[in-house]
This record gives structure tokens, C-alpha cells and sequence, in this order.
């Protein structure tokens, strides 16, 4: 009786076949297995990593020796294997091989440098004045990084710059265009971080997409493949991973859920249109239905007093609840994904009003997609822009360890 | 000044890293990156598959060879390249090497042999009589294939079987289960159809999935790499493709885009929830805004009365185009594709009522989101069902072409 797949696992046939495959190819693809593997995982054995990537030993031997004269893993302290032979462990280079990660971000602007392994070696900040663009935020942040290069050893080696940023910008036709940098924002933080090395030293992604990516590969969803991350901070966005790949869309412009419309003839949206979710379920919404006024720190209070049973507060929690679980229900049916992680805002939203999301989505969720969706709260907090940050340079790092490596 | 990426386009990194690749694994690749080139763009000369997949002459020459030898592809009529050399022709053996596809749709069954490159050999339909499940589909669709299986030659290879189905059955808590083919039926398909050999001979997939893959394969949106394919008859569902991939979902079940709530408080669905999005565009939305019956061919009646400026039925069409914007708006906003592609009854919606469509488009999704979308008519009528079907057993064959090929 032969095996029968999942449908969709079948690989699909790329219209346009992708290149053969050689020797160099697969160097580079078992080096990035290995180094992959210790940044996600941690120190392993060489013995470990045999078994794990399914190569033999005189080939982890020689991958993990050549990455190590590269200066990106060390090898030592050898430990005993079950057969009782000694193996060395292989290490990240965390302290010299890192990424500069930023976030411009709707209140503040910051700095990270992130080893490799996910360590973060330097966190600086700075706020964000109000009414400031994106592309204003790179002065400041030039001037925090540069603070913090001083510290940097000479040898260390940085694989890449990394920007995630909300942001909104007015269009030609006068409607929001919300989503990913614009190209002068790209072009200013290249001139500013870039290093002048051919090869994409500077990356950008919207923050929920980049958060997504984050609590995908060290966070709550670790080793979830099919998942949505939720944003929620003044508007609402997602970051969608599909197979383990996040979903960018054609224009880099995927997951902007919170233009669904959820109540037609509802409130206006900023976008133009009537009853958007993030009309619902943004922090706007909250302090409506909670009568409170947008203060620094309100959205905070009405989560808090709502906890602290506050009939008004409570019941604006609740409101949004209903309609998150709503808007997620929508969700579940279209993508049909294991787990959809609350993040920003919707974390404290959720994890106060769980019960009313959960009603609302076994209500109008199709069983079939329903019964198997995880519901969690993000596990990264705020580094979770960062964190992501590091993670989309490090994939360049992953993808060809030698030549990043020996470039610097 | 380095390249700049697109965000997501970097690839994400996977939480446990996929084994190293050996040179066995390479000459698969390659082989089935040759393979895939005939299947997909016909017949092709050594000359420009050496060019095509950035292999050498030799290399090429011993993969066409080997395929050749394997009964996959022929070798002949040598054609003379630019540089005035002759090379030979390598194309796929369409009639010796097929696919069986099945389709169970809501009035019929039907089984088609499709030969490598796509080439429809045989095709055989029966009424599905009204009232019976998927799982009763099985014997009369046995019945047909036999019948088939009179005309194929000795020699030939079939690569796999594989099923299209739209269904929707009962859950166990009353409400109804939509989506693909559950293990009952799928054991009932393996049984009658499966060949006893090892590997994934049977394959089963939603039939919107399906005839997506079709159209991105073969159809209006070949070489399109972020698409969503709608699909109309009774229901609504949608096939999506991200970056070249079919979207299944955790549970392959995404794509259920019908029972998007787009009406809060509108209308029952059968699903047990309000205001499902098929409940506005779906085959009884037609007739009910036209005044008529749920006749054999009234859907089609309406579409041609529209056509033929009836105020009723124009009227009919225009409202259901109108909704039908609306929730393509949603799934722009959310989803981020290049294409959409109407198939089923939709393709005549879209059709008369375009201009409707891309009003309620343009107002409700993100400009940046909207402008670059294409919308399209499905190109491959009903035979995309199979068509796609068969491209899911042909996606095992070109994953390892000697492997099969020399099996049978």
C-alpha cells in the first residue's frame, strides 16, 4: 500500500526550473547546515551533528574545521559520546560575529548588536519625537550606532545590517501607504550603515513581519511552520510563515490585516476605508470603548485596570476580544495555520481576554481548521524586532558562511 | 553600495536544518531539472538546456542520456544552434509516460490520462448522481479508469494517481466539514487505484488547490509566482501560491476563503456561522438576487441574460461582482499576490462585472497592494481540475526521475 502526502507538501512545479546543482553548492549548503545548526541550537558535538544533518564524520569534521579557520565557530571541550569516544563541540562565535540590528518604531528608535547564536552583545535606544518620518530616524540612529562601535573588538566581523520599521507614509493620492521602508528610507540607511562590500549589507522588513520571523526561530513558535504573528500597536499587523518561509507578498506588502474590513459601514480607517479590523482591535479602540483619552501609557492603565476588575475597562477588553477573535477566525479559515502567536498590544488583549477570542473563533472558524489552531502569546517582547532583525542578516551569513566570513 | 532585498525574500531560517546534500542527491536534481524543462516548455535542444539550467554540454548530454534510457524522454531531429553545431532535441515521451487524474465535483466524475508535457490523452466523464458522497465516487471512477486502461500500451509507465475533489460532509458536531478528501476516501482511492509499490502513488488534494496549480503551471498565470486562484460553483474556495508554492495549511485546509465572514449578521451558511462570503458570492447568491430557481443550468441562464442587458439578472450580477471585490480586497490586503485568477462560476462573474469588481477593489484594499495586482479569467476551463491533478503526480516523477521510472 503506498504512502498518501499531504496534498500541498507535494512540491509544487516552478514554471521556470531552478538551476543544477554542483560540487561548491553543496559545500556551501552542509557549511550553512552546520553553522545553522549551532546558531539556532547551540554548542553541539561533532558526534551530534553527524547524526543530526545526516552527513558522516569525516565530513562534520572537515565543514566544522573550515568554518572555525573562518573565524565564525570555535571547537573545543571535547565531551564523551555514548560510544565513549571523545568529540569536540562545536560553538558560535557569538562575541565576535554579530549583525546590527535597528527598529524604528512607532515611539522610540533603537540599536541592538546581536551575536551569532542570537546573543544580544549591546542594546542602546533612543525615542522617537513625535511627527518624525522614518527617514528622520536614521540620523539618530547613525549616531547610536556609532556610540556603539567604540566598543566593538577590531577583529570582529559584522555580517549585516537589518531594519525593522512600522511606519506610515501619505501617498501621492493623499491615503495612507502603509508597509514596508520606502526606497529613500532603504537608500538612506545604506548610505549610512552600508560598508560599501558588494552583497545585501543592509535588509529591511516590516516590524510584524520581522517579530514573526523572531518568535518563529527562538520565541514561542520555534519549530512551528505554519503560523500567523499578530501586531498590534496603533495599527494591526501580521507576519505570516507558511512551510517555515515568511510570506512577503509581491510587493513585500503581505499581512496587512489590519485593512480586512470585518464591519462594513463601521468607523473609518486612516487607509480611507470603513470598518477595518485594526478599527476594532487597534489601541484606538481600546481607549474608546474604555473612555479614556490616547496619553502616553492609557493603553497600559485600561489592560491594567481591566485585570484589576474594572467593569468599564473590563468591558472594552472584551469588546476588542470579540472582534480579535474575530478577525482571527477569518484568518484561520483562509491560511489554516498551527498557531497564531499575539504580539505588541494584542499580547496583554489576549491574554486577558482569551476566553472571548476563543468563543468567537470556535464560532465562526470551520472545525476542520479550527480544532488544531494554538492560540499563544509572543514569547520575545520587544527585542522581538531586534532579534528578527539579526535573524534576516544571519540568513545571508547561513546561506554562504565562507564568503561573508572571509570578506571581512 | 550593496544590493538591496526584498524583505522576506531572504531566505527564513529553519529551526532544524535539513540534512546535508551528497553528490546522488545532485544528479537527482539535475536530472529532474531537465526532466521538469521538456514537461513544462516542450520539446528543447541540448544546446538550450545548457543554457537554460547553467550546466555544461557533458553534463546535460549524460542527464538527457540517462532520462533517454529510462523511457522518459526521446532524442532526435538534431536542430543547429547559433554557433552552428547540431544538437539534439530532447522531449518528453508523452504517450508512453502519463499521469491518471480523477475529479469528483459537485455533478460529475471524471478520469483523464495525462501524458508527460501536460498532452490530455484520454478523457471519460459520468454523472454524479445527486446525494451521493466522495467515498461513492470511487467505484464508477474505478469503473471508468478500467475501461480506460483497455487503450494504454503495454510499455507505458504511469507515474501516479491522483484526485481533485471538492466535497463537503458532515462533522461529527452537526456542522458541516468543508474541505479536502478525509481518509476514508482516500483509503477507498488507494484501493481501487493504488498499485501496491512503495511511494506516493495516490495523491488527493482540494480541487481550488488543484486547478490552481493548473493555471500557475500551465495556465493564465504560468510564470506567476504569487497568485490566488478563486474558485466558484456552490461554494467558494481559493487556491494560493506563494513564491512558486502551493499554500496547504497545517492541516491542508487553508484557502476556505468562502467562509471568510465578510457580513457580519447577513445571511446563515450552511457552515453554522453568518455572513460567510459564499453566502454573498456564491452560486444560490446569483439566483436568489436574479428571482430563480436552483435549476440545472440557471446559473448559466442568469449569466447569458445579464450578457443580454436583462435589467434582473444584470442587476443579480452586479451586486454578487460587487461583494466579490470586496472580499478580493480583503485577501489583497492580507495576502500580497501578484494575480488573482477567477475560475469556476466566478470567471463568469468577473467577466460581467469587472468594472464593479475593480471599483470596490481599488476602494477598499491598500493602494500599495492594489496597484500591482492583475485580475484574470481562468484560462483552462474544467479541465483544469485535472490538468492540476496531474501535475501533483507528476511533481513525484520529477523530484527523482530514475527512481520511478525504472520502477515500473
Amino acid at each position: 500500500m503506498s504512502a498518501l502526502h499531504r496534498p500541498g507538501r507535494t512540491p509544487a512545479v516552478p514554471a521556470s526550473p531552478s538551476p543544477g546543482a554542483s560540487q561548491e553548492e553543496i559545500r556551501r549548503q552542509n557549511l550553512g547546515a552546520v553553522l545553522r545548526h549551532v546558531h539556532v541550537h547551540g554548542p553541539t558535538s561533532r558526534a551530534e551533528l553527524t547524526t543530526r544533518l545526516g552527513l558522516n564524520r569525516s565530513t562534520i569534521g572537515a565543514l566544522a574545521a573550515d568554518l572555525a579557520a573562518a573565524g565564525l565557530v570555535t571547537e573545543g571541550a571535547p565531551v564523551t559520546t555514548r560510544r565513549g569516544r571523545p568529540s569536540l563541540v562545536v560553538s558560535p562565535r557569538s562575541n565576535r560575529v554579530y549583525a546590527q540590528a535597528l527598529s524604528i518604531e512607532p515611539d522610540r528608535l533603537r540599536v541592538a548588536r546581536i551575536g551569532l547564536g542570537g546573543r544580544v552583545l549591546d542594546l542602546r535606544d533612543t525615542p522617537r519625537p513625535a511627527g518624525t518620518s522614518a527617514v528622520d530616524a536614521v540620523v539618530p540612529l547613525a549616531a547610536l550606532a556609532h556610540e556603539m562601535d567604540r566598543d566593538v573588538a577590531a577583529d570582529s566581523i559584522r555580517v549585516g545590517v537589518a531594519v525593522a520599521v512600522t511606519d506610515t507614509t501619505r501617498d501621492r493620492d493623499g491615503r495612507i501607504r502603509i508597509g514596508g521602508p520606502d526606497e529613500t528610507l532603504r537608500a538612506d540607511i545604506e548610505a549610512a550603515f552600508g560598508d560599501g562590500r558588494p552583497g545585501p549589507t543592509v535588509l529591511a522588513g516590516d516590524l510584524a513581519d520581522i517579530a514573526a520571523l523572531a518568535e518563529h526561530v527562538r520565541g514561542v513558535a520555534a519549530g512551528v511552520d505554519d503560523l500567523i504573528y499578530l501586531h498590534g500597536s496603533h495599527g494591526v499587523s501580521a507576519g505570516i510563515i507558511i512551510e517555515g518561509r515568511l510570506v512577503v507578498g509581491h510587493g513585500g506588502r503581505s499581512g496587512k490585516v489590519g485593512h480586512m474590513v470585518v464591519n462594513p459601514g463601521g468607523l473609518p480607517c486612516e487607509c480611507g476605508s470603513r470598518g477595518c479590523w485594526q478599527t476594532e482591535i487597534g489601541e484606538a479602540a481600546l481607549l474608546r470603548h474604555a473612555g479614556r483619552n490616547a496619553t502616553p501609557g492609557a493603553v497600559q492603565e485600561v489592560l491594567r485596570a481591566a485585570a484589576d476588575g474594572e467593569p468599564e475597562a473590563a468591558a472594552a477588553v472584551a469588546r476588542v476580544a470579540d472582534w480579535l477573535g474575530f478577525g482571527v477566525a477569518n484568518l484561520v479559515n483562509v491560511v489554516n495555520p498551527d498557531t497564531v502567536v499575539f504580539g505588541g498590544s494584542l499580547r496583554e488583549i489576549y491574554l486577558s481576554g482569551a476566553d472571548v477570542v476563543r468563543q468567537r473563533l470556535d464560532e465562526l472558524a470551520l472545525p476542520a481548521s479550527r480544532e488544531h489552531v494554538q492560540l499563544l502569546p509572543a514569547a520575545l517582547g520587544p527585542d522581538a524586532a531586534l532579534i528578527g532583525a539579526a535573524e534576516l542578516a544571519f540568513a545571508h551569513l547561513l546561506a554562504d558562511p565562507l564568503h561573508i566570513g572571509s570578506a571581512a
